[in-house]
C-alpha cells in the first residue's frame, strides 16, 4: 500500500549528471531520469511501449531517449517521436512522463494523479544548498518496507539501544524523554528535551560536556524527516519548564532525511547531515556524517532483521507501548491519505 | 506453453563425451543423456523411479544407468534392470525413455509423444560438420523464457540498435530494410537485402569496402534460425530489383542457431558460425564467432532486461510496429501447433 | 507438517557458551537459546512482543534478555518485566518461553504444548560425556525435509551406493543384507548382520581384515538415530544363525544422531561419534569423524539433489521397494502421531 499522491525523492542531485541515464525503481514503478539541454529533468516509465524493453538502456538524444532494442524515441513528454521502419508515428505510442522537481538538491517524482502534482507539497530540506552551511549527503537501500523505517523515525526512543555506542552514547534520556506530539498538515511535529546528553564527538568542545538539547522535527508524509536540534547549557530545560527554548543556542544541528519506496519490500533512504559554518569546520561536518553512516548501518540491521521476523510470522501481531504513541499517529494519518486518494468522492464529502 | 511434439538441442556432440553422463532441464523436464557403447546416445528422464534421486548422480554401467542412491539400474530403454535386495523387477518399474538423434553435430531430443517423433522432422543445420566450411560453435545461458530470443531473431531490425559496435556496426540499414517473409512448413523464411553493408572486419578485405548482401534465412519451430547471407559488390541489390539474386557472391557465411527452453524462465541458445574455407582462413572463422560472442552478449543483456521488466508489468501490453510483422506471424504459428498438439482431433476436423 | 510435541536437538552444549545469545529456527519458529547464571539454559520466542525485532540482537542482563530495538526486557518465563518510558508493564508483554533440557551434551527443546513436555521422552544419546569414551561431534546443514534424511537413516542399503568409498567401502553387504525390524515405543529398532565387512581404516586392524558386523540402531521419533555396531570374526554371523550376537565383540562403536527440522525445506543435522578408550586412541577417533564427515557430505550432495527434483515435480510418487520396509513403517508411525497431537481425543478413544 502507497501513497501515489505525494512527492518522493529519486535521489541527490548529483545522482544525474549531464548525460547520465538514470534507472530507479520507485513505489514499485520502473522509471527513468535524465537531464535535458537546459537542466531540467525528465522522467519517464523506463519500458518501451514496443516491447517493453527498458529505456534505461537507451541513448540520450538532445533532449529525447530512444530505446536501444528496435530504436523507438521518446520526447520528455512521454511522446514517441520516431518509430524505425515506419512513417507514420501513432498518438498512443507513448509512455508515461512522470511530474519531477529539483529542488533542495533532491530530485522529486510524484507517481500519482500528474493533475495533483502541487510543487507546494514538497517540504524543505534544512539547510541544503545554503552556503552558511556545510552539507553532507548519503543514502543507504533497505531490505524492507518503507513503513518500519518510517517507524524507527518517530520513536527515537531507540537511541537508547539501536545507536548506545552512537548517537545515544552514554545516555538513557532518549529512551526516557517525552516528546511532544502535534499534528501538521500532512505530517506529524514533535519535539523534547534531552537532558544532559554529552556533546558529540565531532565537534570541538571540552570531553564530558553535557548539554540540554531541544530536539524538534517535522515527519511529512510520505517519509520525509526534517530534524534542528539546538544545544544549551545543562540546566537549560529545567529553566524553560520542559517548553521550547527562545534563547540563542550553543550550536545548532540539521538533518533531512527521505524515505522512498522501491517494492513493498525494498526502500531507500536518502540523508544528509548540516552544520553551520559559524561554529563547526569541515572536518567536523565530515565527522558528522561519519557517525551517521555508523548509525544507520545500525538500522538499518535492526530494521531488516525485524523485517524479516515478520515476513515469517503468519499473523504479526505488535504490543502497544507509550513510545509508539507518534508512529501510530502517523500510521493513521497516513493511512487516511491513502484512503482518500482511493476515494477522492467521500473524502471530501467528509471534511 | 511448450510445443511438446518438436525436436529440441540438448547441446552439441562434443558435450557428450564416452563416458561422461549429462543432465539437461528442457521443457521443465530433468533429462539424463549418456554414450552407449555403439556411439548412439539414451536420453532418459533424469529421476529415479524409486526415490526420485537424479540418475544424473549415477554411474553408467555398459549402456545401463545405474542410479547412485540405492542402486536400481535402468537399460537404456527406461526400464529398471536390477532392484539391490529383491530378487523380481517389476514391469512398472521404469523411467521415461525419450527419442534423441544425434545430426549436423547436434543431440536433438524429442519430449512429446514418441509415436510422433519423425526424424524427418529435424530441420538441417547449415555448414555443419562439413569438410568445406569451418565451423566454430557456442552456447549461452539466458534468464528469460524462449519467446523473446525467437522474437529477437525474428526482427533482425535490431542489429542497427543492440548491435551497432558490432553486427550491426556503422549500418542503419537493417532498421530500415522491409524482409519479405513468407510461410514453410513449420516456419518462416525471411529473405531481404542489406544495401551498403560493411564488410565485416574478420575477412580480410579493403578497409571502408561496402557490400550488398543477401541475407536470407528459415526460422523453424519451435526456435530454430538457419541463415545464409551472400555479399555482392554495392549496387547487386538494386541490379537485381531487390530480388533474390541468382550471380554468384563475392562469399557466403552460414550460421545456424537453436533455442531452447530450459523452463518458461530460462533458456539455452546454441548457435555456429561456418564460413566457407575457399574464401576464408581458420583464423578468420574464430574472429568471425568471437564477433558473433560479443554481439549475442549483447542480446542477452537486453533481452533479459526486457524480462525482468515483463515479469514486474502486472499486464504486460506490447505496441505493434512495422518491424514486428515476421515474429507476430511465428507467434500465431507456435499458437496454432501448440493448440494442433492439445486438440489433435479438432487440427484434423480443420484440415 | 512437524510433529510438535516431541523433543528436538537445539545444538551441542558448546555451542551454548556462557553470555552467548544463539538464535535458532526450529521447526519454522524462531527461537533465541542463552544460557542463565545457574548454567541452565532458556529458550525464548526470538521475537519481541513489542515490534517483532528478533531479542537475538539483543542483550543479556542478568538471567534476563533485553530487545536492543526499544529495550524491553524479558525474564526467562517470557515474561517481559521492564518497558522504557513507561512504569506499568502488562502481563500479556510476554514472549513464548520453551521447555529445554540439557542431556548428554544436547540441548534438547519442545515446540509444542509445554504440559506434555516430559523429560523422559528424551532419548538417550549412546556414549555421550562418558569418560570411558572418546567422543567426536559435528553437524551438516540440509535444504531438505526432515523426512528425506530420516528416510536415509533408515535405509542403510544406500551405504554400498553413496559411500561406495567410505562407509560401505569394498563391500556390497549393505545393500544386500536385510535387517530385522520392530515397533518400540515412539521409534524403531533396526539390527542386522553386514558379513565380511572391511574394518574400518581409522583402527588399527591388519591390512585387508574382514569382520561380521552387527549393526543395531534405534530410530526414534521425530529423527534420533542411535547405533551400536559390534564387530566380531569372519563366521560369527552365521554361527549365531544370523541371531542376535552374545559373546564380547572386537571392538564396539557407537554413534548417535538427531535430525532437527528448520522448516518444511530446510533441516539440520547433529551427529556424533564414538570409540571406547579401551581399544580405540584419540588419533583413531578423529580419524573416524573425519571419515564421517567426508561421508555425510556424500548423503548430503544426494538428498539435497533428490529434494530438487522432488521440488520440481507436480505430483511426485515413489516405488516401493523391499529395502524401503523400515522407512515406510517408521513414516507411517511419525502420520500416527503428528494425527494424534492433532486429535487427542480420538487419539485416546482409538487406544
Amino acid at each position: 500500500m502507497f501513497l501515489r499522491n505525494c512527492w518522493y525523492v529519486a535521489g541527490w542531485s548529483h545522482h544525474f549528471a549531464e548525460g547520465a541515464v538514470v534507472p530507479r525503481t520507485m513505489l514499485g514503478e520502473p522509471i527513468v531520469l535524465y537531464r535535458k539541454a537546459d537542466g531540467g529533468i525528465a522522467a519517464l516509465e523506463d519500458r518501451c511501449c514496443h516491447r517493453l524493453a527498458p529505456l534505461s538502456k537507451g541513448r540520450r538524444e538532445g533532449d529525447d531517449l530512444r530505446c536501444m532494442y528496435h530504436g523507438l524515441k521518446f520526447a520528455p513528454s512521454g511522446q514517441c517521436v520516431e518509430i524505425p521502419g515506419q512513417s507514420i508515428v501513432p498518438p498512443h505510442a507513448r509512455v508515461r512522463a512522470y511530474p519531477v522537481i529539483e529542488q533542495d538538491c533532491w530530485v522529486w517524482v510524484w507517481t500519482g494523479d500528474a493533475a495533483l502534482a502541487d510543487p507546494a507539497l514538497i517540504p524543505r530540506a534544512l539547510g541544503h544548498d545554503d552556503p552558511e552551511w556545510w552539507m553532507q549527503t548519503g543514502q543507504l537501500a533497505y531490505e524492507a518496507n518503507y513503513q518500519l523505517i518510517n517507524d524507527n523515525l518517530l520513536d527515537l526512543s531507540h537511541l537508547s539501544y539501536v545507536h548506545e555506542n552512537t548517537l545515544g552514547r552514554n545516555s538513557m534520556s532518549w529512551g526516557n524523554s517525552k516528546p511532544t506530539v502535534s499534528r501538521i498538515d500532512r505530517g506529524l511535529r514533535i519535539a523534547r528535551w534531552v537532558v544532559n546528553n554529552p556533546a558529540p564527538r565531532y565537534l570541538d568542545q571540552p570531553k564530558g560536556m553535557l548539554t540540554d538539547m531541544w530536539a524538534a522535527y517535522d515527519y511529512m508524509a510520505a517519509g520525509v524527516f526534517l530534524l534542528r536540534t539546538r544545544s544549551y547549557p545543562p540546566g537549560t530545560a529545567a529553566a524553560c519548564a520542559m517548553q521550547t527554548p527562545t534563547a540563542e543556542p550553543l550550536w545548532t544541528s540539521l538533518t533531512s532525511q527521505a524515505v522512498t519506496p522501491i517494492t513493498e519490500q525494498q526502500t531507500v533512504y536518502y540523508y544528509s547531515g548540516c552544520l553551520n559554518k559559524a561554529f563547526a569546520s569541515e572536518e567536523s561536518s565530515k565527522a558528522q556524517i561519519a557517525v551517521f553512516e555508523q548509525a544507520f548501518a545500525e538500522d538499518k540491521a535492526m530494521i531488516e532483521a525485524q523485517a524479516r521476523v515478520i515476513a515469517k510470522t503468519p499473523e504479526p501481531r505488535m504490543l502497544g507501548t507509550a513510545s509508539d504513541h507518534a508512529l501510530n499517529q502517523f500510521r493513521r494519518l497516513m493511512d487516511e491519505l491513502i484512503a482518500a486518494e482511493e476515494h477522492p468522492a467521500k473524502a471530501v464529502a467528509a471534511e
